[in-house]
């Protein structure tokens, strides 16, 4: 007896509709553009010798579709697949996995740029606050909102709120922890993030501001959405989350939460791999533009060019490009929050990239001089200029 | 009233127990990369101006430490930092956030290593079953494991199962879904695994053998562990778990409940970036090697060199390394797993690095010719040779 199977998809059923994504390849001719173009939309997809699958609904439908092949100003080859949106199942993680999962192994590969088809942004709640509910909460209408960290690591529970306070004092909008702070034994996570906003509220309650106090989530799977229910209870204003540490979707997952309803922030520790050659990995405005956005973050924080690490000018404005531009279906624009060792001197600067749509955060910077409380006040009559 | 603060750590108590990460740097000098390795000691720390923190319990604890620097074969200096074991709380995700968080930002850098210590080896419980657990799970003692997957995409679940049915009747130890396979509306998740889960249990009786199902879980955040034990409870045989897209914490957790206790297989898709360049990211050892045996995974799958992903023989035996070696504490050996387009005519091939601890998987290649079950036989006898 043979025991060959029918491999065409005779019982698959599809609706037509397709979502898009954009590469660009590192080829010597549009004729290899071509082949690795092809070799993206069967990788992404069946993951399948081609020749092993008879005509029928899997080569007409699953297998992803090369529509366009175009070479970009620096050279490159861009490359513009569409997939089924069934494919995806509608969940983030296996998007993600459609998008980039096994192609992430390859050189000479970058994601550009994705954009989703109606019905499969529909399965995205985006951003609960974003930047029209963050400005409300913050009570701040035309100008950027201010963040800084509490730290450095290696402070005690009780040394961090009285950071917190005088944060609050000074007007920071946004009082978050460092993203180092976790659960050490020398700063446990329920102690402080109760500390830090009782802290907070005592100082909003001599000034009448309306500063938060934003936890770090980032650690440990078990109990997460617990912890983070206890956070709000206890007056908790945001929460930190990594999506390069603890997935996507399951930030995707604290942000869709009801017993959370917290802003959420996206730091973006162990996602620097993805952008740190610009021939491979997923385009910055991408990774931290619109992916934190559809996973539910309200702002998205970043290197600003000419800090510490690589990132340019353009990167930052694709970046906040990312944060509002058109997902395919109602998604609302988050905060783009650039940071990494700025400092007041630049302010001005910051501004003529974002405008008043930022969260600008400088964390070390605040705490030159001897008077944190006025340098705080000076961030901000610098932010409101 | 002056508002400056103590930042110099006075009330902070660590044990004195530090960990050991390497990494590999890009420098013109030894002066170079002596400040290098300064800078991700506060980098991956504080994150914190050094001048800042007066003298004190923070500089003497905290900050990493830079012990030694070396010239490696191919001309890249390598630091070897240690870091408090109290830094991580214990737990993977600021474990992680720790050794390579903000750093995997710049480039020119690359986790060579981990070493852990004593304490912090004994907050990880590894494997449940590691190689010899599978093997008594297989009836498999003394040849590699074989695994395959059921595709392509786009089937319907019925004609997956009976993919599953003819690889168990075939000999294949692991009968995985491939990666792909999410909920897809085609082949919903809960009814997919158990049809394949009886097929296979079918075949078993059929043939008196232990072939195992792995179901794909890699999708969704919410309810994952409740998924996981469904799967348990329908006669799943084990999981298939990505750390990239679900976060190394999300699999650990996995991997540790006792309500599930499956047997983990770690797929590598939207790692890639972590090392698809070499003086970047994540060494591969470290990356699918030690880091899945660490969140708990028996079994951890990557390209094999030669085949259409850019892998190196040389990475293939650092990550078989990667499974076994020392992680300062007892931790299972997990069983690496080939895989990546590899076919029949490479087994003999695949062998001479991996000897008979490995899991070795074959794809597409098996659905050549007319008779499925025959060329699992032949796989079966190649590897047993």
């Amino acid at each position: 007896m043979a025991t060959t199977h029918d491999l065409s998809g005779k019982d698959l059923e599809v609706s037509g509709e397709r979502f898009w994504v954009s590469y660009r390849l590192d080829a010597s001719s549009e004729e290899e553009a071509n082949a690795r173009a092809r070799e993206i939309a069967v990788e992404q997809t069946v993951e399948f010798p081609e020749d092993l699958i008879p005509p029928g609904a899997i080569v007409d439908h699953i297998i992803g579709k090369v529509h366009q092949i175009e070479k970009d100003a620096e050279g490159f080859f861009v490359a513009k697949l569409s997939y089924a949106v069934e494919v995806t199942g509608g969940d983030i993680t296996a998007l993600l996995n459609v998008i980039f999962g096994n192609s992430s192994m390859k050189k000479g590969l970058r994601v550009e740029g994705v954009d989703l088809s109606p019905a499969l942004a529909e399965r995205f709640s985006g951003p609960r606050y974003g930047r029209a509910g963050l400005r409300e909460l913050c009570d701040a209408h035309d100008r950027p909102l201010l963040c800084t960290a509490i730290k450095p690591l290696g402070l005690s529970n009780k040394e961090l709120a009285a950071l917190a306070y005088d944060f609050a004092l000074g007007g920071i909008d946004l009082i978050k922890d460092d993203h180092g702070l976790a659960d050490q034994p020398f700063c446990p996570f329920n102690d402080r993030v109760k500390r830090c906003a009782e802290a907070v509220a005592e100082a909003n309650a001599k000034t009448g501001g309306k500063s938060r106090y934003i936890a770090n989530i980032s650690f440990d799977a078990v109990n997460l959405p617990e912890r983070a229910a206890y956070a709000r209870s206890v007056g908790v204003g945001g929460l930190l989350a990594a999506p390069g540490l603890l997935g996507f979707a399951t930030v995707k997952r604290l942000a869709d939460e009801e017993a959370v309803a917290l802003p959420i922030l996206a730091h973006p520790a162990f996602l620097g791999s993805f952008v740190v050659y610009r021939d491979a990995g997923i385009a910055p405005g991408l990774l931290f533009g619109q992916l934190p956005r559809l996973a539910g973050c309200d702002i998205t924080i970043f290197p600003n060019h000419g800090g510490r690490f690589g990132f340019t000018k353009a990167d930052n404005q694709a970046i906040a490009d990312g944060t509002k531009k058109d997902l395919g279906g109602f998604i609302a624009p988050s905060f783009p929050s650039p940071a990494g060792g700025l400092n007041l001197a630049r302010i001005d600067e910051i501004k003529t990239i974002y405008g008043n749509d930022a969260v600008i955060l400088i964390g070390g910077d605040l705490h030159r001089g001897d008077d944190l409380i006025a340098r705080c006040k000076t961030f901000r009559e610098a932010v409101s200029r």
